[in-house]
Formats: C-alpha cells, structure tokens, sequence
C-alpha cells in the first residue's frame, strides 16, 4: 500500500467561518457544512439492506474459508469484484506467513490395567445444518502455533489456566511439572494456557469447552439452541501474541516474498507445549480419571462429575505434528481518495477469514462492511466527495494470528504512521446493544454518531439504548457517574481483532465496534457450526443489526472524513487517564494491604487454625511488602494534560471555525504521542503506554501496563522507571494540545 | 415437669468475699471458688471418652428411630437406663402429638402422548452400608405435614422457591397459578416453599434435591464420598413452624392426654397444597419437561440440562394421603438438684429421634451429650455439688416439629419462667471449628469456655481456633472488629433445633453450639444413609470432636450452675442490640433508595431499553417510597442499654464479690424482659422481640423482627408502633440493669 495514495495531492481548505443558530451543528464542523453533511449522511443510512446482507452472509459463509483454503481466495475474489462493482477503486493485497495445519493429531487415556479411551477429536455433521457435513473443506479440531510434540503423562486440571489458579492449586500442594494440564476454555484468552502451563513446568495443554462456560448450563445446545454440544470443539490460535502478532517470522515487517525470515526454531511465540483443543464429551473421561482433592468452588464447571485436581493415575497419551508452511494472505482494500484532503486517511476494517464457515466469526461484521461500501459507492454516484481518503480493509488470516492486518500496518508503518487518522473495525455482530471500545479521544464522536442511530427493536437511538441499559446494569456505586457524565465511556483495547497493530504499534486511533448481549452466544464460536443456518437461526436473525452496524460504522467514516477539523475531544482522555493512575496507585496501595495481612496472619497462626490434617496444605512464606513508588511525575503530567485538555476545548469552542490546516496535523498525532519506541518491558512491538493486552491474560487489556504489570508481577525495582515512561506519554500529549490550542488561538 | 423440683428448698447462699490475686478468676467466681471450680472442670474434662461415643452412636443409629418407632422407644429406655447407671435422677416424660406418616404417595409425569414417567420414590439400599437395607422400619420419603391432595398439573421451576426467586418469574411473566411448583432444596427451609408456592396460587409442590447444593457439585457421591446420591431424598417437615412450632393441635400447651385439641380442619400450619421430596434422578425428567425460557443464572443447579422456568407441556400428577395419628413421644430427663441455688435450673439438651438411622442428626450431638451426663455422674461421685440444678434433657420428635422441646416448654411453662436461667443446646456434630449461636449476654462466658477447650487437630484453644478462622474468613471491612473485639460475636438464634421455645416462646436465654466445617456434608441429610457408616467414613470418624463437644457443654453446664454470680455479660448485647438497630434504619434507607431508582428508572425508560422482542418481560409499576419511620424511642433505648451495661459491668467489677441473692434472680430475668406478650405481627406465639425465625426463611434468623419484617413486606402503617414495641422491650432490659447496678451497689 505504499503507493495507495500516488497521484492524489493535498488540497488545503481555506478559512471559513460558522454561521447561523440551530441545530447544533457537528463538532469540527461549520454549521453550513454540518447541515450538507447531516443530509449526505442521511441519504447514506437509508441505504444498507437487511436482505443484501444475508445473502453476503449466505456466500461468504456457503463454504469454509479459513488460510489458504480455496474459499478463502474465492471469497477475496468476490469481495474485490463487488467493490470494484460498487465504483470503488479495489485490489487485493497479497502476504505471505507461516500457517501451521495439522499433519497428526493423537490424543489417548491408558489406564492402569491398559485398557484405553480414545476420544473421537471430530464434531457431528447435522443432519438439519446443511453446512456442517463439509468434512473435506474443514480444518480438524486444532490449536494453531502449538509446537509438534509427544507425550505421555498424568493429567491434573487447572480450572481457566490463569495465574490465580495456578496460585490456588499450589496452596493445595499441586504442582503441573512433568503432567499435561487439562484447562478449560474461557477467562483468559486460550494461548495463555499452555504460556503459563509450560511456564509452571508442565509438558502439554488440553484445552476443553466446559458447558458452563458456552453450552447446556448457558443455554440450550446445538440444534435445539445455540449453545455448544457434547461434540462441538473450539479451535484458536495459541500463539503468544502479547508478545508480538502477526507472522511469527517476521515480527515488526509486512511478510512479502523476499523478507528475511527468522528460522522456526529461533520463533519465541510458539506454544512451548503441544497443545490440543476437545469437546467436553472427550473430555469427561479425562476429567473422571483425576484423583486428588476436591477443586476449589470457583474451578468447577457444569460436567455431572464431582471435579477433583488431580493428577491421574491413567495417563493421557498426546502426540501432535503440524505442516509448517507458509500460505498467501489476500487482503482486500478498497480506497475512496480524498477531495480535500486526501493525505488524511480514516480506515474501516473487519476480516473475512473463518476458522470454518465463520457466519458469526467474522462474516456477520463483513456483510455488513460490505454494505457500507456500497453505501458510500452510491453517495460517490450523487456527488458526495469525502474530504478525506477513505480505506476499506477486508482482512486476511485473523484467525491464526491478526495476521493480514498485521502485517499490512507493518508494511505500511511509514505512510500510516504520517496519514491515518483512525481505525474503525468490527468482527463478528449480533442482535442489542451497541458497544464501543477504544481511544477515549472518541468517546465524544462515537456518542455523536450512535444518537443519530435507530435501534431496530425500540426505535430510540442507539445510543440511548446504550445509556439506559449501561444505567440499568450499573453499581449503586457507580451509577451517578454513568447518568451525568456527558460522553460514554469506552473500555480499552485489549486484543483479540484487528484494531491490535494499529492502536498498539503505529499508536492510531481506534475503535472496535459492534451490536450484541440479547442473544445467548459462543457456543458455536470457531466450530463448524458457526454457519448460516446457525446465524438465522440464533442470532441477528434477520440481520436488522447488520443493518444498523452498516449505518453506524458508515457515518462514522463519513463523519470523521468530511470534518473540518478532527472531532476528537481531550477532556474525556485526560478524565479517564485520572482513572487508570487511580487504579494503578490503589494497585500497589491493595497489595501491599493484602501482603501485610498475609504477613500477619502468618505470625498470628492463621495457617495453623485452618489446617485440615485430611488435606495437603502450603502454607505460603512471609512476603516483603509492597514498596511506595514515586506517582509524582504521572500525577504532574496528568494535571497538565487536564488543564491542557480544557484550554483546547475551549479554544475549539471559540476558534474551531477558523482553525488553519496544521491543526488536523497536530491531532493526528494525539495518539502517536502516547508511543514510546521502547516498548513495554520484554516486548518492544506494543509502543502504546496507555493500553495493551495482558501479558498474561491475553485479549483482555491492561491500561498504563507498563506500570501495572510491573506492580502485578512484583518487579518492584522497574516501577519508578516505568512510571516516568507513562508520565513522559502523558506530558507529550498535555504538550500536543498546547500546541493545538496556540494554533487555534492564531499564536 | 411441673413435678420435677418438688422437695428441693431454696438455699440461699451467705455474702462471701474475693482474696488473692493471680490468675484471674472466672466471671462471678470468688477467686477460692474459682480455683475449685477449675479443678473440677479439669477433672471433668478428662472423663468424655470418643470410643465410648462411637460405641453410643453404634448403639442409637442402629435401626430408624423416627418418632412413633419401635426403636424410638428403645433408645428412650436405653437412655434412661444409661442415666440412671451414672447415678442420675432420670425418668421418661411422654406426651401425644400429631404425627403424619405416608399412607399412599403417588407421583407420575403425563407426556401429551400419553406416555408416562413414573418416578421410582425409593432410596436404594447398598451392600457397603449394613443398615441401608433396614426397609422395613424405614419412613418412606415424604414431608411431614404435607396435607392430603391429587392434584394434576403443569410444572413450573421456581428456584429455591424463596420470595426473591417468585419476583424474578413475575419480572419474566411467568405464573405459578394453578401449576405444580418444582422447588430445589436449600436456601430457604423447606417448609418456606410450599408455603408462598400456595401462597402464590400453585396447587401442588415438589422439592427435589439438586447436586449443587447437596450431590457431587459439592463431593463425591455417597457411598465414594459423603455427598447425596442420584436417588438421594431429604425427609423433613414443612409444617408452617414460623408461626408456631410443636403439636399443631395443642399450640402454647403441653400436649399431654385430655388436653383439648384443635381440630384437624382447624389446624393452620399444615401445608396448604400437597408436597413431596424427590431425588434428582427422580427431578431430571421433570425438569427436560419444562418449557418457556430460560431461567437466570442463580436459577441454574448442577444437572447436565439446561434450566428452564416451565411450564411443561406433560402434566406431573400427584396423589398423597397420609395417616394422622397421634403419636407418643418419649422425651428422656435428668435431674441434678443443686446443692445451694436449686430453684435456678440450668437446661442442656440434645434431641434423640431421628428421621431414620439419624447418626450424624442427632446422634453425633446425643451420644456426646450423654457422656457429659456420665462425666458429671462420675463427679458427683468424687464428691462435685453443682449450686444450682443441672437438667439434661434427650428430646423425642424433633424432627416432626420440634415437638418434645416444645410441649415440654409449653407444659413445664410457669416453672421455667420462674427458674431457668439458661439452655444449651446442640444437635448434629461435625469436625472442624467451634461455633456457637444464641443470647449476647453469654457472647464472654461462651469464649470463656472455649478457651479452656483444646482443639483435637491442632492443639490450639477451640477459641484460638475459632477466632483465627474468623479473622481468615472476614472480608476486609470487618477483619480489624473481628480481631479487636473483646468476645466473638455470636449470631442470633434462628429456628431449627430444641432452642426454639425456650429463646423465643419463653425468653430463656440460650445457645446453640457444635463443631464442624472441615468436611463437605449435608448429602446423607435426612436420608438412609445418614448412619453409622457414613458418620464413621466422612465425618468426626474418631469422635474426637464428639469428645471435644462433651468437653465444651459439659463445662458450660458446670460453670453456669456453680457460679456465684450468673456470668451474663451486657455491654456485648448493647452493642450488637445497636448493630440491629443500624441494619433495619439501612434497610428502610436501601429500600428507598432502590424504589426510588426503580421509579427513576421506570421514568427514563430503562424498561423499555432492555425489552427484547424474543422474550416476555413484564414492567414492574412505579412503586410508593418506603416513608421515614420514627427510630427515636429506639435510639433512645439503645442509649440507655449502652449505659446501663457499662453501669453494671463497672459495679459488677466493684461489688460481685459481695452480691446480694437477689442479683441472680434479677438476672434471671434480662432474656424474660426482652419477650412481648402480644407477640410478632401475626404470629403471637414467638414473643421474642429481638429475633426470630423468619416468616419466609424458616431457619434463617430475623433480628428485631417485628420491625425488619414489617418493612420488608411494606407493610408501613405498622412500623412505628413496632418500632415502639421493640424500644420498650430494650428500655425493659436498660432497666432490668439499672436495678441490678442498685443491688450490686448496695442501694
């Protein structure tokens, strides 16, 4: 993509000035401008197509579609036919990265009079589901990156996998070296699984779907209902994608023939362990075969088994060989250039990979992109000109490790690093509420967009959809803020989609978007049943939220690329990273309590009252406290960056009408600041000292983590410094809107 | 026992005076007396025997000895004549009750096609278990007090059938009028469910015990582990004993021949609709059967179905009759006259009938009870005289309806009004740590014995052990008063045991104690196999704890009837009387607040945000705010109490030495004080003020009643009058201590 945007040449806007009352018009917008865009916007929601998006939705997930598989490039082929169809200026983009499929999988139980139990590793086709008895096209029950391997040893269970767990099973007397785990899914993203099972010295990972998590005890199971039956199995990635994502062997370069590869043996983000997922109908012979204690309450699922620690006297037998090749990724990109200016850039992606047929995962976001893309075809046609450049992203290979997103923005790093100005992706949709997460910059924007959208089943916009049940389900602690704050509040951004290189390496705005919460759902998550019939059947059934995701994700491009000038707004970042140095200090300030107490408790016999001479119990050493670390710098930058934040609003407020063009320069950079080229400690491809997924769990984000990681996993010594690094982040951006507010004041 | 002291005089002891110095004496003991009575105590502590206690469990839990038995009768006369042997005073007191037994039962599931599920009813009986099989003398599986019925119905599943779980169906549209209500054990007592389920217009109930709450969610099953089997069933009553328990036909009179009986039809604590326990072998096609949608999350048990609310389109068909005859009931006493204060009785008891070979309930509690008996037999035979009198008492039909205990209270009235000064009771046994419940002024005396108690695992205090437990367990909020306060707060007695008419029929202060916590139970509960195998495999297996329980009530019994002062302490019952005081205003303050949001709301249109199409949900009306209640006189008599206490305590420092007689008598009297002979709203036979068994929990204890029920059925026109009532009830006891300061102050 490095040549995108040749030919196109930056037309700078002259000065205007805001005029007339009511309405009021859009932020960064004069209100002529914000009346003829409100119009064009209008005009653009009244096109997506309920029906359209079903038969999308219908051909795209007709057959399984997952990394080189033949669907996948026939799909990218349709894709690039219907955009180019639509009037839009479409190719594809090609990478090529290592995609490991199974060559052999093995999994047994030998008991100790050698009798065995061979689970069958293989999900029913449905008699009722047309799509399910696809065998040939479908990838087997797997955990892509898991390393080859075979071994033979006693199975003990440890709940999710997470680090607490392990915690809880060592206070128990149970150790995991030289076993192979059985976890189940859920909490933590999978890969950290086998990272923390390989870290506590087991030597392979069982990942099973436990039907508390995503099958009978949720809901109904599959057919009857959408929930995970006995047989249904979730496949995933297990890379080590907190450490990088992407192509594991070419971390921070897009993957293009001819890139220098690292050998696979020197690749760090593949599973230490083999690594399998099974169904819980293969699982509960496993899970039966546990001898030990009791579990603790929080580690039992909904088996009808009394579920105990382990480890096994039978022994779990695992064997599994991948084909390490590398296949082509077709990214299909779509560019409206921009008439005034075109060196801005605002991106929409979602991906078009599955793991199988992927109705739910990912197609139910790309029908509706797709739309989107014909919507703004069809304003080109009545003579709407985006100010500036609009790119549509179909992304590859999501699935096995964000791969085609990844490696699009590394390769594009330098153009995107100078002109995007935000990312907005989907994945998979359903039926309810709207829900954002992302760069709290937009929090005012996304608010401005969801009031001007209808909910299919209420009729209030969607946006007071949002509120109201956000009021609904807030704590009595919380609920006051939740009514008066002006703007919504966005969660973070962990990982798990393609919004992860954009906001956590090249530091670009962004929003992860979607409807969802009235339907139970992710019990067909990465199985075959992911398909049509299941998505008609149980979830946005006529598509009337695929719909409103086109309308909504649609006018926030349009909206963000016609603006006068950038509608990101400041006070909302600058409040909620008050937040998180609150929840960072309260951090360190309720572990050292926690050890404190933990020390006294010790001294006062504690351990000794609760000895149960019928069960093994370790009772934890004295632990040093907690030291005080040195918030000063944050908390300094974090008052500038508030007083900072409300000069510019209120320069915006006076001057926005006449703000020169260098001012959209600078706010393009309002992200970019929060980078620091140094990374988080131990791994320097996330650059973003705001936000990040966890190292140790995976989708789920840590914000400030640098600090709280550090805080978390007691390597006091590093605090201060990494304080410092996220003061320094802060002061940057207090600095940027300083210089945004001169411009804006004309000095 | 109108008869029981016939021939004791009073003796009134002469003033005596404290000497010497260390160590401390006992609460109300001259430091001579102290000293002795340690000595005593010591002796006695070194008599209980755990192999002599297995030998009684042996003995007692050999055949089913349900009330009405024939070997119910044979252990009264084999209790007796083990007391008499010790040297004791001992006789049989019978009395006639009401005693419902299954003449025919009969449940059935009628498919639309006409097809059947018969549920088979019957616990199976297991070779590993040699009293399992005792057919013959088994009660079959029923609740007592069930009324006769033949009802055809629809299914409904309503929880655990409480008063919150019918809100959340009504909230869901879903009704019970007219259907057969399936109700899970727990939670509530059982009588509670069949209860509100007529109440709220359903025409027959099933309880059925979940794996959840008592089967292999929680432990292996039976005979592996301790936990309920798949055909499991829990007998018990569900007589409407929050209103009063006992004969249902003689309420507030003892139940002995010629008195008037109530007639059946009269009665109105028999269940208004017909109800049965079933197991979850027998509940699991019930359950497949129901139909509507699926329930919430706190709904769902631990059977591999998924939970929904009903109604079924099959019919459950259930026919019930049973025999209502009147039963003898053998309650087993003996009498320790005391040497110098015989007029001041001191009450332990422990009930000997079970439901069938009832070892853990109540055998594990009566065989230990009846080695303090021995224990004190073998002192008064070195010579021991107790000052006041000592009675034991062995209950008969406490299972039914606490019936023994009861009729005993009701018949024995006048006389322990005038002499009791307190009861201990206790029932089934368990391993683990010391807990006790009842009367704050025993909150110092109970630590006071505890203390001296050496825990059989750990060597450590039983109070030490108590006491660190609490601290590991309290959340961070209460952890420093749980560390910091004096004595170990006690929580009050609800209902479910003996205690019952003596603390809130009769105001006799009393406590309720044992052991346990470190083993999963509860399975066995009311079944077959509550036995002498299953006690001897997954319980106090040694009767080390049995012999720690004889060693705990066998010193209270003694301290208590030596002591020349009462050793009741009152700042502790000020303070948790202020504690009380604080919960019922934040519950008339939280239900403002929640009604007000609730309004609030309703008036933003939450309800109509959260509607889904796909679901029925019913917006709940706006709803009148709970008003301001008038807690002055209240607060007032807290006050005074706090006062008055601290008064006492600081004379009782200065002057116990030189106490008059007529302290005793006095103090004799601050449980008395606290009872209002107009009783709680609607039910006139609980006159205790400050707490009593819940009108929809049962068991769990209502503390100020009067008040917390009023405002939690809204029944707000009443509340400042019970406000009123309970105010006067503690100004009774502020007073009650004023006088007593005058008689130790000598004025």
């Amino acid at each position: 993509m490095r040549k995108l945007l040749a030919g196109v040449t930056l037309f700078c806007t002259s000065a205007f000035a805001f005029q007339g009352t009511a309405p009021v018009p859009l932020r960064g917008y004069t209100p002529e401008h914000s009346a003829s865009e409100v119009s064009w916007e209008q005009k653009y929601r009244a096109i997506p197509e309920a029906d359209r998006i079903k038969e999308t939705m219908r051909r795209l997930a007709l057959r399984p579609h997952h990394v080189g598989s033949v669907y996948d490039k026939d799909n990218a082929d349709w894709l690039l036919a219907q955009l180019k169809a639509y009037g839009l200026d479409a190719r594809i983009e090609e990478f090529t990265t290592l995609f490991p499929t199974p060559k052999s999988r093995k999994l047994e139980l030998i008991r100790p009079d050698g009798t065995k139990f061979i689970p069958k590793l293989e999900e029913s086709a449905l008699k009722i589901d047309p799509t399910s008895g696809q065998k040939d096209e479908q990838l087997p029950t797997y955990n892509a990156f898991s390393r080859d391997g075979d071994v033979t040893a006693p199975l003990v269970y440890v709940n999710y996998g997470a680090p607490t767990d392990y915690e809880q099973l060592e206070a128990m007397g149970v150790s995991v070296k030289g076993a192979i785990v059985i976890a189940r899914y859920g909490q933590t993203w999978r890969g950290i699984k086998p990272k923390l099972a390989a870290e506590k010295g087991a030597i392979g990972c069982l990942i099973y779907s436990d039907p508390k998590d995503d099958g009978y005890y949720v809901g109904d199971g599959y057919p009857e209902g959408p929930m995970r039956p006995a047989d249904g199995v979730q496949r995933g990635s297990v890379m080590d994608m907190p450490v990088y994502p992407g192509d594991p062997q070419t971390p921070g370069v897009g993957a293009k023939p001819g890139v220098t590869l690292i050998p696979l043996d020197k690749v760090d983000t593949i599973t230490k362990v083999p690594v399998m997922p099974i169904s819980y109908e293969d699982a509960l012979p496993l899970l039966k075969s546990l001898g030990g204690e009791l579990v603790p309450e929080n580690f039992r699922g909904a088996l009808p088994i009394t579920y105990h620690t382990g480890p096994s006297i039978a022994k779990a037998h695992l064997a599994l060989a991948f084909n390490w090749d590398r296949k082509t990724l077709y990214n299909v990109i779509a560019t409206i250039p921009g008439a005034t200016l075109p060196d801005q850039w605002v991106i929409r992606g979602n991906h078009h990979d599955g793991w199988v047929n992927g109705a739910g995962d990912p197609v139910s976001g790309a029908s509706a992109e797709l739309d989107e893309a014909r919507g703004l075809g069809e304003l080109l046609k009545q003579g709407w000109k985006p100010a500036r450049t609009i790119i549509y992203a179909f992304w590859d290979g999501e699935e096995p490790a964000l791969l085609g997103s990844t490696e699009w923005v590394e390769f594009h790093a330098e153009e995107l690093s100078k002109h995007a100005v935000a990312y907005f992706n989907s994945d998979g949709n359903g039926r309810g509420y709207f829900r954002a997460e992302g760069s709290h910059q937009l929090e005012n924007f996304v608010d401005s967009v969801t009031k001007d959208i209808t909910d299919p089943e209420t009729k209030m916009s969607a946006y007071k959809r949002e509120h109201l049940v956000a009021i609904a389900r807030a704590t009595p602690d919380t609920r006051a803020e939740v009514r008066s704050r002006a703007d919504t509040r966005m969660p973070a951004l962990g990982s798990g989609s393609d919004y992860t290189a954009f906001i956590h390496h090249l530091g670009i705005s962004s929003i992860n978007m979607g409807f969802g919460g009235e339907d139970q759902g992710g019990g067909q998550y990465h199985s075959i049943y992911d398909d049509f019939y299941w998505y008609t059947h149980f979830s946005d059934t006529d598509m009337s939220y695929g719909k409103a995701l086109a309308q909504t994700a649609g006018t926030m491009m349009m909206r963000m690329a016609d603006a006068d000038v950038i509608p990101f707004q400041f006070t909302d970042l600058a409040d909620t990273f008050k937040v998180y140095t609150n929840e960072v200090k309260r951090l360190a300030d309720t572990m050292r309590a926690q050890i404190k107490e933990h020390n006294t408790q010790i001294g006062e016999g504690t351990y000794a009252a609760l000895a149960d001479p019928k069960k093994k119990r370790v009772t934890p050493p004295v632990e040093a406290l907690t030291p005080y670390f040195n918030f000063a710098p944050l908390d300094q930058a974090i008052d500038d960056l508030s007083l900072a934040a409300s000069e510019y609003d209120k320069a915006f407020a006076a001057h926005a009408a006449t703000a020169p063009a260098g001012l959209n320069l600078q706010l393009i950079q309002s992200e970019r600041v929060l980078l620091d080229p140094g990374g988080l400690p131990s791994r320097p491809w996330f650059q973003n000292m705001t936000y990040a997924p966890g190292f140790y769990t995976g989708y789920g984000v840590k914000t400030f983590p640098a600090i709280r990681e550090t805080i978390e996993q007691k390597q006091y010594a590093t605090v201060d410094t990494q304080i410092s690094r996220v003061a320094a982040a802060v002061k940057r951006e207090a600095e940027l809107l300083k210089s945004a507010t001169k411009t804006l004041n004309g000095n």
